[in-house]
C-alpha cells in the first residue's frame, strides 16, 4: 500500500520524479461548474520555482502546467482533472556521480533499502520537485476556497536565528523575496561556504466558519499536521499556542468565550482557532520548522552503496534557504486539507433534508 | 465523511461517549495466528486510568476490557476484533448544569455547530475517556510489535517550566508519577489554586529496521504527526532536531553515515531516524506537547448557548496535569501507526516472489 | 488489509463469529439529529430470524439489538454508532465434531488456508450469522432513506424452478413466507430428504432522485453488486434487462426518453432505473441468486483436515431454503449503499455555494 | 467523494474524455523492480483498438502508450506509475449535434443531472474510450500476474442469441475476431439496419492458490462483481454455477471434496473456485452479460435537453457489437482485482515473522 494519494473526499494522487518525463497529479473530487482560472494555477507555480531569487538554486524552468482531463470550455465538469509539468532541464548526468553515493540526510538510503532500486538522478521521487504537483493541485483547491471567501497565508517568520517579527515588510513574493540587511550578509556568507540553513513558516486561515473538521482521528489540527510533515524537510508542526503551551497553566491558556455582536468569539485565541478539533470560527494559526536543505557546496563525508567510506564533493543545485520557495507549498497543502475537510462537512442529500 | 477510524492496513474505529455505556473499539487487519495476552492489554489500560496519582482526577473505574470477537482459544483469528470497557461510573446529573454553557477551551462550542446537537454528559464524544479504546487498540498494536522486537518509549521531558533532563529517575509508571521536589510543590500550589499545567512528553521507538514508511504523502513522520495531534490536548509535533532545527546550519545539522561493522549508520541522529519519510534503522524520536487541561477549579467567564455572559463554576473532575496519563495513550498511538506501516510495507505474495 | 467494512460517506464495520459473544457493528458517518427509531431497527433485526417459519433451521434466538453509542436522547449525535446483538445460543459443544473435516462448499477449507487458524463453532467468522450486523446497520440507513421517501423492496422470484411472478400474493413477511401450494410440497420433499434448494430475489428501489451513483469505478450498479455478492450463499447479479439483455437488439433495448409533464422519464426501464452508473430517476430494479445451503441433513463424501477421505453426517441446524431470511439481507445491503452513495452526492458547503 | 480511482492496495487512479487530450491513469502500489514489457502492455492495449474488425466503429487512432514515471531503467521503482494515451482523432465538430438532446440509454442525462454540466463530445467521461486505462493498468497488474503463474482468459460465449460453445474456434485475437457464418450472416444484417446485438463474456483465471479474498465484504466475487459492473454496458455478472444455481439442490450443487496427490480439490466447482469469499484453488470462473451499444444508425424518438420531443439522426462511429472489444476490459479489470487482492493478502515483516 503506497502512499501517494491524498484527501477523503477531495483526493489528490500526485506522481513524478525530478528527472523523469513529467510530474504531476490527477485531482478527484473536484465539484463541477467551477470557473477554473488558469492563469491563476500557473502564478502559484511560478512561486515555487526555482532561481526565483538570488539564493535559491539557479535550475532554470519554465514549470507550464498542461490540463488533460475535466475542465470543459473553462469549468469543471465533475470528472478527475489530469494535469502535468514536462521536466525540461533534465540532466540525468548531471547526477552519474551519486549513483553508487548515499548523500548524507537525503532519502538515497532509505529508498534503496525500501525499494530495492532507487532512481539516482537528482533524488527520483523523493526531490522536492515532487511538490510541483502539490502546488497545482492546492492552486485549485483554493479556486474552491476563494468562493467561500477562506483565505491562506504563509508567512516566513524565521530564519535561521532571525525571527521576523514583521512579515509585511520582511517578505516579499512579487518578483523576489528581500529580508532586511543583517539577514542578507548572513545568508551571503552561507553561500560563500557553500552551507545552508532552516528556518520557520507560520500559516493563517481566515474565513472558515465554525464546524469543520472530523473527530476523533481527522480532526483538523492532526490533518493539517500529516499535510506539513509530509513536506520534504520539514521537521515539527504546531498550531495556535504549540509548543509554548507547555509552561502555561490553564488559567493562562483557556480561551474565554464572548458575544461580538451576536456572534461567539474567543478573546485569545490560543487555540489557534480549533477546539476538539473543529474550527471555532476565529483564524487559524499554525507554524512549520523547515531544516536546512541537505545539499551543501562542501566536502561531506559519506558511505558509497557498497559500505565504503567517501567524500560526497559539493556539486550541482544548491539552495541557501528553502524557506522561501516553500512558502506556495504550505498554502497548497493547508488548502487541500481545507477543501477536503469543507467537502467532507457535507450537508447533502440526505443530511440536508433532516436538518430542515 | 466522519473520521472515527484509523491506519489503513491495520485499522482502528473506535466509538463511544464519556458518559454512554461504553468505549470501544474494532480492530481490522489485525494478522491471525496472535497469541493474545489480555493481561498484557489490561496492564496497558490501568496505566491510563484516572486517579493513579494524587494530581489527576478522582473518578476511579475498574476500566476491564472485553473482548468480544477475533480470538479464539487466545489466539487472533484474522477475523475483526471488537472490544469494549463499560461506563460504570456514569453520573450524568453531575454534568446538568453544562447544558446550556460553552465551556471555555473545550469543544462544547464547536460540537454544537458541527452537529446541530451536543452529548454535554462530560464532554460526550469529545471526552479524553475516548482514549480507552485508543489505548486497548495500541496494546494489540504492541503484541504484534513486540514479536519483532520493536519497543516503544514514552516519557515526560517537562512539566511546565520544568525540564526533565533524566526520566529514568523522575518518572515512575509502577503506582504513581513522582517528580523531583521542585516539581511536586508546584503541582500542589496548581491544586490549591484549581490550575492546570501544561507538558512535553519525548518519545521513543527502537528496533525499527530501514523501510518503514510510505512516500510521499504517507511518510512515517506524517503519519506519527496525525496520529499525535489527533490526541486531545496536543498542540505541536516535532521529530528529530524539530523546531531548533530552524536555527541550525546544514552543516551542523546533516548526519553522517559510517559503515559499523557492516551496518550503515549515521553518526548523529538529527534526522530522528526518518529520511524522506521511511525509518533509516536509528532509533526514531519525537516530541509531543501538550496544553493545560481545560477544566478548572476556579471561577472563569463564559457564554450560555443562547449568548449570554455567565460565570462558570469550579465543579467536577480535575486533572492537575493530564501528562502522566497521556504516556500510555502516545504509546499506543505511536504503536498503532508503526504496526500499520509495518503491515502496509508488504513482501506479500506477489511482491516477495519479485523480489527473489 | 482486512475486509470488514463497507461503505465509504456512511461506512459500516462489522464483527463477530458464530458463536464467539456478540455480532455487531459500529457505523461512522451517520449524520446527526435523526431520530433513532429502535422499534423498527428490532423489527428489521426480527425479520432474519432464524425457526422464523417451517422451513427453516429451529436455532431460537432473541436477536436484541443494543445500541452502545452515538445516540442522545432518542437522536443521533454523529458520534460513531455501535450496537451488538449477544449470542445467547451459543452451543460450541455441537459444533466439535466439524473440527477435523471441511464441510462441502463451506468456506472451513479456505478459511484454514488463509489464515492458518479457524473457529470451527457453526462456521465462526463465515457464518450467516454475520448478516445480523448488516440488518442493524442497514435499518439505520432505512431511516436515513425514509426520510427523503426511497423506499426498498425485496421479494422473492424464484425457488428452485417455481417462478413467482405475482409477489404480492405468494410472500407474506408478518408471521410466516407463505408460497402456493406446489411449492409447499416441494419444500416439504426436501426438508424429508434433508436436501435444500436455491432461488432467487429481485428488488426494487423506488423514489431515487437523478444523479446518485459515481462513475467510473463506483457506479451505482457496481456498488450495488459488490452489495450483493459480499452476502452469504449469492453467485449472481444483474440489473434492468439483465442476461437477457445478451440476446436483444439495441432497437429493443434502448429506453426511450420522453416527457412526462415536465418530467423526463423513459417509457421502457432496460436501463434498471440506472444510465451511466448514475440513477435517472426511475424505479432501480435488480436481481440476485442465492445457491441452496451447504449445510445438508444427508451423509456427504469429504476429507479432514489431514486430507483423509470421511464422511460429514447431516447434524444440527438446516435451511431448507434461505432465500425468505435473505430478504431483509438483501434490503439492508442496498440501504446502505444508498445512503452512502446518497451522502457521498454531495452538495456540502463548497459545492452548494458554486452551484448557485 | 467521487469515484474513479479502483484497488485497495493497488490503486488505478483513472481521468480522461473522450474527446479530451489524452486519457490515462495512475498506478500506486505497484511492487518495484519488476520488469516492465512495454510492448506486452502496447499489445494489450491494441487489442481494445476500434476498427480491429469490420463491425466495430470506424474510429482510427493509434493508442500509443506513454508512461510518464514510475519506471527507471526498464524497472518499476516502486514510485506511482503514470501513462496516457493521447486522443489524436478528436473531431468535436462531429457531436455539436449531440449537444442539445439526450440519446436513448447513454448516460447525458444522468451526467446533466449529476453534474450541471455536460461534456458532450462523444460521451465525454462516460465514454467507453474511458477503458483506454483501464487495459493499460490491467496490463501492468498482469504483468504480476505472469510472475506467479496466474493467467486470465475471457473469451465470447455468447453473441445475441448464438451460444458460442466452442471458444477456441470461436473467437481468435490475432487481427480479427471471426465467428461462424449463421453468426456473420446475423451481424451483417444488423450493420445494414443500423442496429446492434448484446453478449456474454465467460472469464477464467488459472493458478490462483487458495487462500485470496478478504471476507466479509471484499470478498473475492464482491470486487469481480464490482469490477465487472463498473464497465460500460456490463447488465449482470455470475461466477461458478450463477443464476443457475437458483434451480439447483444442495446436493447436486455442493463441490465434494477429495484429495488429489495430496492436494485437497474438489470433484466438481459449482463455487466457481471461491468459497466464503476466498480462493480455493480451483478455477475461477465467472460470465458477464453485456447489453447491446446504444448508438444505433437508426432514427430514435427522444428529447433534447429542454424536454422537446426530436428525432434523433444515426450518425457517426457505430458498432454492431461490442463484445469483441470488451474481452481485454473484462481481463484487464480482472488482472486489477485480483492484483489488488493478492498484495492485499500480506504476509508482510509483522505477519511472516508471526506465521513462523
Amino acid at each position: 500500500m503506497a502512499g501517494n494519494s491524498f484527501g477523503k473526499a477531495l483526493v489528490l494522487t500526485t506522481f513524478g520524479e525530478s528527472h523523469g518525463i513529467a510530474v504531476g497529479g490527477v485531482l478527484d473530487g473536484f465539484p463541477s461548474n467551477i470557473n477554473i482560472d488558469i492563469d491563476f494555477i500557473q502564478s502559484e507555480l511560478n512561486r515555487r520555482r526555482p532561481g526565483l531569487d538570488f539564493f535559491s538554486s539557479p535550475r532554470h524552468e519554465d514549470d507550464l502546467i498542461e490540463i488533460l482531463s475535466g475542465v470543459f470550455e473553462g469549468r469543471s465538469t465533475g470528472a478527475p482533472i489530469a494535469f502535468l509539468v514536462y521536466n525540461h532541464d533534465q540532466k540525468p548526468a548531471d547526477y552519474e556521480h551519486l549513483k553508487d553515493v548515499y548523500r548524507p540526510s537525503h532519502a538515497d538510503f532509505t529508498y534503496q533499502q525500501k525499494y530495492g532500486i532507487r532512481d539516482y538522478r537528482g533524488g527520483g521521487r523523493s526531490s522536492a520537485r515532487e511538490t510541483v504537483a502539490r502546488v497545482d493541485g492546492g492552486a485549485f483547491a483554493k479556486l474552491l476556497l476563494h468562493q467561500r471567501k477562506i483565505n491562506i497565508n504563509a508567512r516566513i517568520s524565521q530564519i535561521g536565528g532571525y525571527a521576523l517579527n514583521d512579515p509585511g515588510s520582511a517578505v516579499h513574493y512579487e518578483k523576489t523575496v528581500i529580508f532586511n540587511s543583517d539577514i542578507i550578509r548572513f545568508l551571503e556568507e552561507l553561500k560563500i561556504t557553500g552551507d545552508t540553513i532552516g528556518g520557520i513558516i507560520s500559516c493563517t486561515i481566515t474565513g472558515v466558519p465554525a464546524g469543520i473538521g472530523e473527530p476523533v482521528f481527522d480532526k483538523l489540527q492532526a490533518d493539517l499536521a500529516k499535510a506539513m510533515m509530509s513536506i520534504n524537510a520539514v521537521k515539527g508542526f504546531e498550531y495556535g499556542s504549540g509548543f509554548a503551551c507547555a509552561a502555561m497553566k490553564g488559567s493562562e491558556h483557556n480561551d474565554v468565550f464572548t458575544n461580538e455582536a451576536g456572534k461567539i468569539r474567543t478573546l485569545s485565541n490560543n487555540s489557534g482557532g480549533i477546539q476538539g478539533g473543529i474550527s471555532n470560527g476565529m483564524e487559524i494559526t499554525f507554524r512549520v520548522a523547515f531544516k536546512p536543505a541537505s545539499t551543501l557546496m562542501m566536502d561531506q563525508e559519506t558511505v558509497t552503496v557498497s559500505g565504503e567510506k567517501t567524500i560526497l564533493k559539493g556539486k550541482g543545485r544548491h539552495d541557501v534557504c528553502v524557506v522561501p520557495r516553500a512558502l506556495p507549498i504550505v498554502e497548497a497543502m493547508t488548502a487541500l486539507v481545507m477543501a477536503d475537510q469543507g467537502l467532507r462537512n457535507s450537508d447533502g442529500f440526505l443530511l440536508r433534508k433532516a436538518m430542515k
